[in-house]
């Protein structure tokens, strides 16, 4: 089969377990995008040590984990390239090829170099691999001279900085040779926390795709909804309840438009909306549950996904350097 | 053979043709070191592309050429590694891993960054690479774990960065795995321009190591001498003289004495001097011709001797990393 799909690449930080967040934010897309597309998806492990360099033990158990997430939510690398972004060493001699040609106030005044840097407090983030980060992702991403990349809105800025990165490049070489990625804009389904602050598992108000619904249930049954509604025979409002977005992902439309009225007139209580919620929640996460057990029980797959993932990323990397180095007579 | 002999490293960009000012302020000091130290010497042409990146089309031809100046100094493969930085790919990976340790601030008090930046003003170095070039460099050092790196006077702060750079990773590490290179501070043997400044191309000042006589004797017969010494009858004083430097180290010291005598009493002229300057010149720079000569007519052994080199290189690198891989946990 000769694959005439466009390419697209994109990356996560191996810095925990996944939870629902994540799920709705990226990985239900990821899951769409690989029907379509020609996928890269990479752990990016380089990447986490630019925030846990002081203490890197943690990122080698993070990384399986990361691809059992992914393979849990629905990946499937027959369709797509799942690898690790360490196992492709071109990409740190392109970093290193770009870092020449970039302009140190293109770094500087990305706007979320110092919007990391504050919150991020607690770390010491004023490291040169910190600043350089955009130009570290410009070369995972220009590597695979993609048509697009999925992104997020606040993304944006370093994609641009990355099409500028690219830019410099095919000047010096004479040849547009690194495709300028156009954004493919993730439509925003993002899931609040379950205080209805963005869900961090650093807030505490996250649901981990692999948590049980034992541990799951209390956590949805202590959810705040509408504070207005005292008792249950006040009406709520499904558009300031934090209750309603789960309901709108996990629960069939009927139901929705059941509990939306029903919520409204008082016949539906937020107990009853919780109960509702927990199942919904259950059987959405049961498939995830089983792709989850079913490779959590076969490190055999799990390794042949990463190295024939690794192996794939590889090989497109090396084909890529090959004509960088001559672009900029470094063919020796 | 065991190699028990202790290791050092060092480096060379290729930016162009190396004239007696590099011979005897680096050079000289490499072929002696090779007969008593383990020694790495390397082609640095990624580091070539800090300065040089919006042309980098020049380098490739730059990078044999060094390699035979080498030769032609007297540099013997089987004595010394001699190898190209951009051949050893772990190089770039072990940059971008210090990277994420380096803080910003040491590079950006580097006492040498702000004075290249203000020297070099006819180009953009305002780059993230530029920025970085300790970072490289001390990923160049560390690589090879060695003993000791021969530096002169004015590169002591980069050493030190260096130094900083490997405990800071020996201390995430929990090991002291990369070694604390030492100085092997230089001999100060360095040699004027023949306008007196600092020898340099850029300069119009320099006698290249593959000059030919032709081309070198009017250089010497024009040059200044003792401004104060109007006359040959007039005394002349060595001390302040562009010549005797030349001399000292290029004609026997019997000779030497004797021109010394010879100009404070004004039996020797300044024509004279030249005259013998051009003669200890041709009598030195005769084996390094004729080598250079020979490497140039042999580009199979001019092949060989990179290749050799940078195979050896790679191999040292290779456990090197596997080493740093474990100890950050990078071992996947």
């Amino acid at each position: 089969m000769t694959n005439t799909r466009k390419r697209i690449v994109s990356g996560m930080r191996p810095t925990g377990p996944l939870h629902l967040g994540h799920y709705f934010g990226v990985l239900v897309n990821w899951v769409k995008l690989q029907e379509e597309f020609d996928c890269f998806f990479f752990v990016a492990d380089w990447h986490a040590l630019t925030s846990e360099y002081a203490d890197p033990s943690r990122i080698k158990d993070f990384v399986p984990g990361l691809v059992m997430d992914w393979v849990a939510a629905g990946l499937d690398e027959n369709k797509c390239v799942i690898y690790q972004q360490s196992a492709v060493k071109e990409i740190a001699e392109l970093h290193l090829l770009l870092s020449m040609s970039t302009p140190l106030g293109w770094l500087e005044r990305c706007p979320t170099y110092k919007e990391q840097k504050q919150q991020i407090s607690q770390k010491d983030l004023n490291t040169y691999g910190f600043l350089g980060y955009p130009v570290l992702m410009s070369s995972d991403i220009l590597m695979y001279r993609p048509e697009a990349v999925p992104v997020g809105q606040d993304q944006l800025p370093h994609l641009e900085l990355c099409r500028e990165i690219a830019r410099r490049f095919n000047h010096i070489a004479g040849q547009d040779f690194l495709t300028e990625p156009k954004d493919l804009l993730t439509p925003d389904a993002k899931l609040p926390g379950l205080d209805g602050r963005k869900m961090s598992k650093s807030y505490g108000n996250s649901i981990g795709l692999g948590e049980s619904m034992e541990t799951i249930r209390p956590k949805v049954m202590g959810m705040l909804t509408d504070e207005n509604r005292k008792r249950k025979a006040d009406p709520g409002d499904p558009a300031i309840c934090n209750l309603f977005p789960y309901h709108k992902l996990m629960t069939d439309a009927e139901t929705c438009a059941e509990i939306e009225a029903g919520c409204r007139d008082a016949s539906w209580g937020c107990v009853d909306c919780k109960k509702k919620l927990v199942e919904s929640m259950d059987g959405f996460l049961t498939p995830l549950h089983d792709r989850r057990r079913q490779i959590e029980n076969d490190p055999e797959r799990l390794r042949a996904i990463i190295e024939s993932g690794n192996a794939k990323a590889r090989e497109a990397a090396v084909k890529t350097m090959e004509q960088v180095r001559e672009l900029i007579h470094f063919n020796f």
